[in-house]
């Protein structure tokens, strides 16, 4: 389908250059027609940038008609301007377009430190007209940074639409991201409902992934339903859900030098908070990582980042390492027969799956990640100069 | 000092080729004219080398006579077979020096997964004669796996000495490192005190260093004893301190790929743990280890890492950052004008300091790391291949 036919009924967006970046887009808006039910997930950082606070606060009524991202700098440890400074853009894009502040969630992201150039910015927003419309890829262009790609998904659900947009790539764990995401439909939505509804959602998405144990100061997911359409919880729900896995999964994708995707499940632990910080401590450990990117199946790194997740007590006579359906280690043996079909699967897939089976309880996690290669190196090692 | 006048009296070593690496000296020995106290602190990895069982059982008594080291293969996830040829390897060192099998500990370090090739170092251990003498430098070299040189420290204590050997360069942390150390002195301690001692000494040392955040299956850090010297209580705990702290030193000096060793105080935090919690958060962070391999004063991904530390609570108005002497971040904004020294000192410097004050309570702990460089990524992707 056409770009128009996948925005949901009640939003529009911009994307422009407003002077942050050198050169590219910097400056995002989506603008609903009215107010929205809506909710939002924020960074457990401590250390955290100013537009969460104020977002959290605007949030917190369950209401919201507007989102503004600004990219290039993340408006973190700026003090008392940096706040004032989201409030002065809060309040030029409110007289704007006849909204009010409280009902916009801010978001920036880029470099720690620096303060906004806060009269280019409001230059900007005095001497120009903000041209809403339906091309979301300027918007989703706007809030990138070191992405490669903008990153939508979208669905038809009941009457109506889903559609989501998210940057990131780095920074990644364990609690989103350097990671903005929107989620705009138009199907009605109670306040009471959808701060729970993206709970869940969040949970088996971008929560189960990790690109480099990093955790952002920024990270923010926030659901706007503007109740054009409607459809049962149920299908909103699973719409829901499939929106963040496949948001999550685009944002590993994209991921900072990456070369492959890691899909690790640990399989019959006590309880899922085990498997999931099991699969944690597999797919950030430097030593897995490095071995994925040299096409190595080094089960004993994996062995050995099993071992050392921090409160997790296993028989490791019974542990059982698969990769795809070959095993490669089990009974306390390496199963040397299949690493040469392991390793050439390696070399030629991009998605490998990895399955640690404990043999010990029920509980089953998956968690995602990626390799560490030279490129993530560069990358992070040129950055902010 | 000359090679005979740092070893300790009553100790003799060994180091030779028998067969398990390609070329390189693969298995050391350290052995007592008399059974010694002796402590050993071991791995906390849950998926644990074979050695590591037998190695608490034999120093259980807190009495030792000999060390074996094999290297190249790590003997983890060897199962029962793994553990006869430990014991194997045993009985024939007991038989041929004339000591008791259980006064020897063992370690083992390399890659995991393989089988020790038994039947080789048996032959070997059948037809050669085992010329121990005072040359700890081959010992040393015969313990080294991905490290680039062996590393050894010792000093002079009351009438008697202490020396220390340590291998050690990647996989290393929380609670020590693919890093095995034997510190031997031929001061007389008892078999009481022999154990805290260790203890103390490893907590300021060896677990505060972190080069990848992985912890090894393997590792071992034992103490000996031979009793013909004397010495206060007090000065063999501060020399075992130094050689402890200079060893750990040492081997984030040897890491991966390292350029810069980066030394981390967390200043006045409520606790030492969450001192301790904080710094490691830091060394460990992918983003802040890339930053410093660039030489970028990247005080933002320092902010970042402080923020994302589990369970710590702070202030993020009254943080500073600095680099050594330089302040490069407080009252909440970035001190431009040191942006130049400091990169120049980064740039020209091997040791860099950091210090974070957190302005929160009394309590300061030092943690050391390093960088993360292409060569890391190198060694780690081509380790097993």
């Amino acid at each position: 389908m056409g770009i128009n036919e996948k925005v949901p009924q009640g939003f529009k967006f911009y994307g422009t250059h407003v002077g942050i970046k050198k050169r590219k887009k910097d400056f995002g808006l989506i603008v609903a027609d009215d107010i929205c039910s809506a909710a939002a997930v924020f960074t457990k950082n401590t250390f955290c940038g100013e537009c969460i606070p104020i977002g959290k606060k605007h949030v917190e009524n369950a209401e919201l008609q507007a989102v503004v991202v600004t990219s290039g700098i993340a408006n973190v440890a700026t003090g008392l301007e940096g706040r004032e400074n989201e409030y002065r853009i809060l309040d030029k894009i409110a007289a704007k377009l006849a909204i009010e502040p409280k009902n916009i969630l801010p978001s920036s992201t880029g470099v720690i430190g620096p303060q906004l150039p806060i009269k280019t910015i409001e230059t900007f927003l005095e001497t120009h007209s903000l041209d809403l419309d339906q091309d979301y890829e300027t918007f989703a262009q706007a809030i990138l940074t070191t992405d490669n790609r903008i990153k939508v998904r979208s669905l038809n659900v009941g009457d109506g639409k889903i559609l989501g947009i998210v940057k990131g790539s780095g920074m990644i764990e364990p609690n989103m991201a350097t990671m903005l995401a929107y989620i705009l439909t138009d199907i009605k939505i109670s306040k009471e409902e959808i701060y729970p509804m993206l709970k869940t959602a969040v949970d088996q998405s971008f929560n189960t992934i990790s690109i480099d144990s990093d955790t952002s100061t920024s990270d923010t997911v926030a659901f706007l339903a503007s109740g054009h359409t409607s459809a049962s919880t149920k299908e909103i729900q699973a719409a829901l859900n499939q929106i963040c896995y496949e948001l999550a999964l685009d944002v590993v994708k994209d991921a900072e030098g990456a070369t492959k995707t890691m899909f690790v499940t640990v399989k019959n632990a006590v309880s899922q908070e085990q498997a999931k910080k099991a699969g944690k401590s597999i797919i950030n450990s430097p030593l897995v990582k490095t071995a994925l990117f040299g096409h190595d199946p080094n089960w004993g790194r994996i062995a050995m980042a099993l071992g050392k997740t921090e409160g997790l007590v296993f028989d490791q006579n019974k542990v059982e390492i698969f990769y795809g359906e070959y095993p490669i280690f089990s009974e306390n043996h390496e199963e040397q027969q299949n690493i040469e079909p392991i390793t050439t699967f390696i070399q030629e897939n991009e998605d490998i799956y990895l399955t640690v089976d404990l043999h010990q309880g029920k509980e089953n996690f998956q968690v995602i990640g990626c390799d560490l290669s030279y490129e993530y190196v560069k990358i992070n090692s040129d950055y902010s100069t």
